[in-house]
C-alpha cells in the first residue's frame, strides 16, 4: 500500500479515484457515528471521512498522529471554500497507524497563537506550518533560479573556505580555536570576499556562490549570526555588464516566483542624487514626492527663522503631497512634528497647505506674498495639497524629510497597487568617510574599492568629495544588494592608502598575502553580494527573519531548540589549549 | 573595445573574422620582427601573432600579463594538432596591457613540476592551470545537475546552520566560543544528520542540502577540515524509493559530465554476501574472480596446514585468475606472499597452477589427487589458471583474498576497458559490533538506525547477527555514500538503546531534544550522504582532493596561502572569555 498522491493536490476532478494517503492529523472532529480528520502532508490538507466501517479504527487517533489512509475521493456535501480541497473529501476504507504523537506543545496552524520563543523551542513542529513550509521552498526556488540563471550566463559556483583566517580587525569574527595547532585560531568568514578576489586573480572570469556568511554583531531583530549571501564576482567587466546580470537575475526570480514581471532596467540614482531626492541612499521608488531644495527660493527672506538657517550654511527643504492637506490635522501634524524631531534631531517641521487657492499652515503667516506665490508656483501647488518643510543642516532637513516621505506615502497609501516592486541602482558612493574616532578619512566600503577615475586628482586634496565606483541596488527602500568595482592597479591602491593615512608597510602588515597576490596580473573586476534572507523575505512578505530561516536562533543569538551554545567538556578544551577565562 | 569572444573557442571557421580577445600571457616568444604571444583565459589559449607593425608594442609583456587584443582570426601556416585552437592564430591589429605581472613563483601549466606546497601558498596562480579550473568546473556542474535532478524529484534545499550544539561524544567537533554567552560553545556540524531528521518530523517529507561537514580529524592524506555532502533525507518510503532517487541522481551526473550512461538499476548486495565473495564491503565490481570457500571440499583434508586452521574454525579460501598463471613467476608470488603477511597477517599465501592438465604449485604435493580433482572441477581450471589459497581465520583469508583479487586485477588488467563504473548498493549492514574497548555493543552506524525486522528478535540474543537498515553505494571500490533508513517507533528505539547498554535516562542526557522530537509524529523516513569531493575526484580521474577543491589545507590542516589557523590578538579572545592554556 504505497502512497499515491499528495493531500493537498486532490481536486473535484479526481472524484472517484481510488487513493492513498498519508500525513498528520491536523484536526478531528466526531459527528455521531462519524469521524472527520483533517489530514496534513507538505503540499496540505485534505479531509477524510470515517464511516461506521472505519471510525472505529481511529478512535484513539489524536492530533499531529501520523496516518496511511486508503479511501475514494468523493465530493463533498458541505463545500469549503477556503481550502483548495474544500470541494472533495476522501471516505476511508482502510487505515494504517504509523505513528502516535504526545499531545503538540504548540498550535500548528498558520494563525498560531503560541508565543514565537515557545515555537522556536518546538522547530521541528512550528515548521509543519504550512506558512514556514511554504517560505523554505519559495527560498529553495529562489536559489533554484539564481543558480539556473548564472549558470547560462557562464558563472560557475565554486565552494570557498569556512574555516578561513582572521582578519586584524576581526572584532565581529567567530573564532575557531585549532586541536592540532594550539593557540592558534581560524575565523568563519563575514563573506566570500577576499576568496572571490583570488579566484578573480587566478582566472576563474564569472564566479558565484550562494555562501554562508558569519557576523559576531551585537543583538540586532533583523540579523542571524549566519545568514546567505547570492555572491557574485565576474572580470574584464564593468558596471554596465554586472547590472546587466543582477537585472536578470532579479527578473528571473521574481517572475518564478512571484510572478511579477519586472523593467528590462532598473533606474540608475547617484548617491548624491539620491540623498538629495529623498533624504537617504535607499529610496522607495514606489512613489515620487521628491525633496526640492527651495533655498535658492528664500535666498532673500526675511523670515528670521529661514534667515538664520540660510546663514548658516543650511537649507530649506520641502515636500509635497497632493490631496491629502484635510488628512492631517493639527493633531496628526504634531505627531510628524515628534517623529521628526526624536528621530532626526529637527528643530522643528513646518507645513503649508493649499486650501481654496490660499497658503495655510504653521509658515503661511511669516511668509511674504511674493514668497508664498513662488512657493504654489515652484512646487505647481493646487488645492488640498500639503507641504511639509524642514529648515534645518542639509543632513537633517534631507534625512527627515526623507523619512517623512515614506511615513506619510504608508499612511496615505501613497504606493499604487500595481507598483508592487521597484528596483533602483544607487551608484558613485563616496570613497572615504571621515572617522571623528580616528582623526583620519577611512573607506566607506573598503579600501580595494575602485575611485572613480575623475576623482582620483582629488584623492589627497578633497577627500570627501572623491566617489568610487561601490553601488547598491535598493528595492522599495531596502538594500538588497551591495558591490563594487576593486582596484586593479596597484598604483591606485597605494593612493588610496595613502589618502587613508597607510603606508605601504602597515597595508601589508594587515593585508597580507592578499596585497601579494594582486601583483601576479590582476585583471579588471567588480561584483556584488545579494543577501537572501532579505530577498526571500521581500518575496514572502513577512519583517521576521525567522520565517525565512529553517532553524533560526533568538534576537539574542540564542538556539532554544537545542539549546545552543552550550557548555563543553573540560576535556575538550583541554585538547584545544584552550581555557575558560573566569 | 569589449571582448568579442573566448580564447580557448576560436576555430578555422572564425577565420576572417575580427575579435577583441583578453587573457593572461601564458607564454611568448620572439621570432626575428615577430612575437608570438599564448594568451590564456578561462576558456583555453589561443595564439596571438605580433608583426612589424605591432610587436613594439608588446615588447616589455612578460608572462603574467593581462592583455586585451583586437586582431584578425587567420589560418596557421604550422598547426598545433596538441591545442584545440591549433589550427588558427590572430593577428594582433592593436593591443592593451591591461596589467603587469611579477615573475610567477611556480610554473602554470598542466605539467608543472613545481612542488605541492609551493603551488598551495600561490593557489590563486596554481587556480590559473586549466586541469584545476576543469575541476572546479566539473565539481560545480555536478551540484548543477543534482540540484535539478533533485528539484524535479520534489526534494527542496534547506540550508541548516552551521553554528550548532555540540555533541556530548564530539571529539571531532570544531568548537566556536560564543562572545555573548562566554563560557559557552557552538560547534561546526560533522553533518546534517540531526537537522535532517528534525525536517522529516517538521514535515518537509523530502530534502536536500549540498551542505559543508567539518570534521577536525588527525591528519589523513584525503581528508579536509571542511567536505562537503550531497545529504538527501525522504519520509514515507523505503529503500527502494531511496535507491532509486540515487540513481537517478548518478545517471544524470555521469551522463552530464562524463558522457557514460550507467546501468538502469544498481546491482544490490548483502554485507554477509559482499564479505564472502569480495572479503571487503567496498567491493570493486569491474570485474570477477570471487572468492571461493573450498572448506567443505577440503572437510576431510589429511593436508595437516588444511586440517589445523579447519579445525579451529578456519577456512579454506580460494580465488581463481584465469590464464595469467604464467605471468606470475616464483618472484612475482613471493611478493604476493609478503603483501598478505604484512597488510592482512595471513600466515601464508598458497597458490596452483594449471598447467598442461595439471595441478602444480606450492601445496601440489601435499594435497591427494582427489582433492586436486575435486578443485579443478570445482574451479572450472583450464590451462594456465592461477590460484590463490589463503587457509586462516575466515577474517583473514577474505580480507587478504579481497585485497589480493583488486591487486592482480590491476596488476594483470582485468577490468574491462569498457565497464569504466560499476555502482553497488551494499544492504543489510551488521546493527552492532562489539567494543573491546568498552566491554559492550555499540551501534556500528549510529543508533537511530532501524533494525531488520527480521532480526528484532536477536537484539538482546544474538546482537553480532542483528543486521540493519544502514546500506552503502560503492563504486569502482570507493564508498562514495552510506545512509540507513532511521528508527521511527519509539519502542524500537528504547530496544535499541537497551540493547548498547543505554538507559532511557542515559539516553536522554546524550541526545536530549532530539529524543523529545520523536515523540511527535515521526514519519518513517531515510536517506544518503554522498561525499561531494569523492564523486568529484571519480569524475576527474585524481586521486587527490586538492585537485577538487579550490581553497584546500595541507595533509596537516594548513592554509600555506593565508597563512592560517593564525595567532589572534589578545582583545579578542577576551571579548570570547577565553585564554590560552600554556
Amino acid at each position: 500500500m504505497e502512497r499515491t498522491h499528495e493531500n493537498g493536490t486532490l481536486r473535484l476532478s479526481d472524484a472517484g479515484t481510488e487513493v492513498v494517503l498519508v500525513g498528520w492529523v491536523a484536526k478531528r472532529r466526531n459527528l455521531g457515528s462519524l469521524v472527520f480528520i483533517d489530514l496534513r502532508d507538505r503540499s496540505g490538507i485534505v479531509q477524510i471521512t470515517f464511516d461506521e466501517t472505519t471510525a472505529a479504527k481511529v478512535k484513539d487517533v489524536r492530533s499531529e498522529y501520523v496516518l496511511q489512509v486508503r479511501g475514494t475521493v468523493q465530493k463533498r456535501s458541505a463545500v469549503n471554500l477556503k481550502m483548495p480541497t474544500g470541494e472533495i473529501e476522501v471516505l476511508a476504507q482502510d487505515v494504517v497507524i504509523i505513528n502516535s504523537a504526545k499531545t503538540p506543545p504548540i498550535t500548528i496552524a498558520d494563525d498560531t497563537d503560541t508565543n514565537e520563543d515557545t515555537r522556536l523551542r518546538y522547530r521541528y513542529l512550528d515548521l509543519r506550518r504550512s506558512v514556514l513550509q511554504k517560505n523554505l521552498i519559495l527560498r529553495h526556488r529562489i536559489c533554484m533560479i539564481a543558480r539556473q540563471t548564472l549558470d547560462e550566463l557562464g558563472f560557475i559556483e565554486v565552494e570557498t573556505p569556512i574555516l578561513a583566517r582572521s582578519t586584524p580587525e576581526g572584532a565581529r569574527d567567530y573564532l575557531v580555536p585549532s586541536r592540532i595547532y594550539n593557540g592558534k585560531f581560524w575565523a568563519l568568514p563575514q563573506s566570500p570576499q577576499i576568496y572571490k578576489q583570488l579566484l578573480m586573480i587566478g582566472g576563474m572570469e564569472k564566479y558565484f556562490q550562494i555562501a554562508r556568511c558569519f557576523r559576531d554583531e551585537d543583538l540586532r531583530a533583523d540579523r542571524q549570526p549566519e545568514f546567505t549571501q547570492i555572491d557574485i564576482e565576474m572580470s574584464f567587466r564593468d558596471e554596465d555588464a554586472i547590472f546587466a546580470v543582477v537585472e536578470k537575475l532579479m527578473q528571473n526570480i521574481f517572475a518564478g516566483t512571484v510572478n511579477y514581471k519586472l523593467e528590462d532596467r532598473f533606474v540608475r540614482i547617484k548617491y548624491r542624487d539620491a540623498i538629495a531626492k529623498y533624504g537617504t541612499d535607499k529610496p522607495d521608488l514606489r512613489f515620487g514626492n521628491e525633496i526640492n531644495d527651495l533655498s535658492e527660493l528664500f535666498a532673500d527672506t526675511e523670515f528670521q527663522v529661514f534667515r538664520t538657517v540660510l546663514d548658516n550654511g543650511g537649507m530649506i527643504g520641502a515636500v509635497k503631497f497632493e490631496n491629502i492637506a484635510d488628512r492631517y490635522s493639527r493633531k496628526g501634524l504634531d505627531k510628524l512634528q515628534e517623529f521628526v524631531r526624536h528621530g532626526f534631531k529637527a528643530k522643528a517641521l513646518a507645513y503649508l497647505k493649499m486650501e481654496k487657492g490660499v497658503l495655510t499652515g504653521s509658515i503661511a503667516k511669516p511668509l511674504s506674498d511674493a514668497e508664498k506665490q513662488a512657493v504654489i508656483e515652484k512646487l505647481a501647488l493646487t488645492d488640498n495639497d500639503l507641504v511639509l518643510v524642514i529648515a534645518d543642516t542639509p543632513k537633517v532637513s534631507l534625512s527627515a524629510l526623507g523619512a517623512l516621505r515614506v511615513r506619510i506615502a504608508h499612511e496615505c497609501d501613497l504606493i499604487p497597487a500595481e507598483t508592487m516592486y521597484k528596483f533602483a541602482w544607487i551608484t558613485e558612493f563616496p570613497m572615504f568617510e571621515y572617522s571623528e574616532e580616528e582623526g583620519r578619512w577611512v573607506a566607506s566600503h573598503h579600501p580595494f574599492t575602485a575611485v572613480n577615475e575623475a576623482d582620483v586628482d582629488k584623492l589627497f586634496t578633497d577627500p570627501g568629495n572623491v566617489s568610487s565606483r561601490a553601488y547598491d541596488l535598493v528595492l522599495n527602500g531596502y538594500e538588497l544588494l551591495s558591490g563594487s568595482i576593486r582596484i586593479h592597479d596597484q598604483d591606485l591602491q597605494e593612493k588610496v592608502f595613502e589618502a587613508i593615512g597607510l603606508t605601504m608597510e602597515e597595508a601589508k602588515e594587515r593585508f597580507g598575502f592578499f596585497l601579494e597576490a594582486f601583483k601576479y596580473g590582476t585583471p579588471p573586476h567588480g561584483g556584488v553580494g545579494i543577501g537572501l534572507e532579505r530577498l526571500t523575505m521581500v518575496l514572502a512578505g513577512t519583517d521576521n527573519i525567522r520565517d525565512v530561516v529553517a532553524f533560526p536562533t533568538t534576537n539574542s543569538s540564542l538556539d532554544l531548540m537545542s539549546d545552543a551554545p552550550n557548555v563543553v567538556d573540560e576535556k575538550q578544551l583541554q585538547v584545544l589549549g584552550i581555557k575558560i577565562d573566569e
